[in-house]
């Protein structure tokens, strides 16, 4: 298979783990005979130094030719300040509009050496495997008018959704469920929003043609309640933009181990950008100590939703969990008797392993 | 001292707890020499049901003249297939709403004798103490247009503050904050909500006030991961309608009793409307073994903030404390080697240590 894959290491520790992602996809490539080509393109904090602009048209451009993208992470205290349409998240928030990226996909399985580092009870969190699904392109994030008026006064914000944006997030919500465990959550605030009235309205009307998948509605706040006391209750998990974002990181915690989370934003061809979920981690960043697994992780991602290579995606998980089972693992996670160590080292290991 | 206080029982174990919080306030009455006089009106399903109207014209009209107000909770599947004007739940907003509550203040601080129900380990919610201080009356639940448009092809929330709605619940919190720890959490998603933006601005100007306060940001899905990962780091939190509902019921369950936990919704003129966080657990409605513990210490609220009766609220807490220290609980919580009594004889245990 022969696939053209765009890198944007983005900023801070972005810039690291995007080259263990590349290495392990290179041993990908040579083990089952595919040809990946790279190209590299600057986005965040990093394109606003180099170009001005947190997304470069060149940086678009390349996206939108490629089979895939993997971005490492944006953001930085340098860029903090800086005005709302030169913040490294702008960045972000253009190339998931500008590929139509609706779909975020946010698996959350702990893993079983490192569940100890959990803030919840092992009892509690033992056994959680869930599939977050949150709408990426539409909501609050996006709809207009979002101004200031009456000379500052009031401030405004709107949460616009069309049919066809919900429809399409919920059919794969369903379809995402269809090949797990056949249980759909979808996360609303029908009680209070005419727009969540409309997204459950849409899941009742989906439910029909997948007469295999159990619905249930919670209400957000319920949501957050229950992720952490029963977080074992949820399959997949769908639901808008905002409540998406909150309930997804808070999600991320739950396992004890961030570090190792991947997601992927998908559009309605297939392209996608897979992301580890963490940050750019400006703390550590060039200190070779980066936890690399969740971007390669995230690379695994890609090759399972956008190209179809479930083998390949399997065994880069499989060498991650043996490089676990034989007690390695890098700064960010305490494990007795470990051995501790860097952001290569843990690549290599996985490397090796393929 | 003389006071006027209008119950509301509302729905399911609504009715039983208000009762608990009758025989409390008698009590303090007797004690301190105190005039409480009551006066019971319907909300939510049972005023649907007796008047065809979550929120009866008399209810307001009682709930505006009264000096505070008890609610016990509002809800049940009996009206949730309703349509949303004569849903339970409109009740509430609508009292919200009538009486201008715009500071939801929630403690959440474990009983020590309880955490171990949490489901944190103990070494990550133990010292916890925090009030959330969420907007009540603005923000997107409130915000018009909400409605469907182009055929019910496109729908629109609209997220609406005024900059005076944001400068009193801000000044609020920060005087919170002063009679606390000294540390206040503004909460936003100011990376992408211009609405958070002005928020983040006025939080900025108000702090020259209060210069014993010290403040800091974190957007909301930081937040959502940091109440799991340390809550300890919190003492008070200030945000919006809609972040603050999904945050402060995330909080409510850290500690592993919500069924302890009591909340206040004040207006300027220091009116306020007491209500347990927890619902109206239908399923356990009317066997009378319902906790009555946030419905009583949300009385005690009631004595602190609305009448300024400290000395009072004070000793309903410490008779909560000590009926637990006696090893007395209700059903919902689990206690070793405890005595688990229901809701009349929890209440009495607490009166008579008055
Ligand atoms: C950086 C920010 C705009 C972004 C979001 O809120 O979508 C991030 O929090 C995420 O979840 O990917
Ligand atoms: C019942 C509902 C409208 C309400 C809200 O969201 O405000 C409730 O969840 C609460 O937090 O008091």
């Amino acid at each position: 298979m022969k696939k053209h894959i765009v890198l944007l290491p983005g900023d801070g520790i972005g810039k690291e783990v995007i080259e263990s992602a590349k290495d392990v996809l290179s041993a990908i490539a040579e083990e089952f005979n595919h040809l990946f080509s790279f190209e590299t393109h600057e986005i965040g904090g990093a394109a606003i130094d180099l170009y001005g602009t947190p997304l470069p048209e060149t940086t678009v451009n390349a996206c939108k030719q490629a089979d895939a993208v993997l971005l490492g992470a944006v953001g930085g205290p340098k860029w903090d300040l800086n005005p709302s349409h030169l913040r490294p998240e702008r960045g972000l928030l253009g190339i998931r509009k500008a590929l139509d990226l609706y779909a975020n996909l946010r698996p959350i399985k702990g893993f079983k050496n490192l569940l100890h580092a959990s803030p919840l009870k092992e009892e509690v969190i033992s056994g959680s495997d869930l599939l977050i699904v949150r709408e990426l392109t539409g909501g609050i994030y996006f709809g207009s008018p979002s101004e200031r008026r009456d000379n500052g006064q009031v401030v405004v914000d709107t949460l616009v959704y069309t049919r066809r944006e919900i429809e399409r997030i919920v059919d794969k919500a369903f379809k995402a469920a269809q090949g797990r465990r056949g249980r759909l959550t979808s996360v609303d605030k029908a009680n209070v929003l005419e727009s969540s009235k409309l997204w459950r309205e849409i899941v009742e009307e989906k439910k029909a043609q997948y007469p295999d998948v159990a619905v249930e509605y919670v209400l957000v706040d319920a949501a957050a309640m229950k992720l952490i006391t029963n977080p074992t209750h949820f399959d997949v998990i769908v639901t808008e933009n905002m409540f998406g974002d909150i309930l997804s990181d808070e999600a991320s915690v739950l396992t004890g181990s961030l570090g190792m989370l991947p997601s992927a934003s998908i559009n309605e061809s297939g392209v996608g950008l897979y992301e580890p979920v963490h940050g750019s981690a400006p703390d550590i960043a060039g200190k070779g100590v980066a936890n690399p697994v969740a971007m390669i992780l995230s690379a695994a991602l890609m090759l399972r939703y956008s190209f179809g290579l479930d083998d390949e995606a399997k065994m880069i998980e499989d060498g991650v969990q043996s490089a676990l089972d034989a007690g390695f693992h890098t700064a960010d996670l305490r494990v007795e008797n470990g051995r501790q160590v860097g952001t290569t080292e843990m690549t290599k290991l996985i490397v090796d392993f393929i």
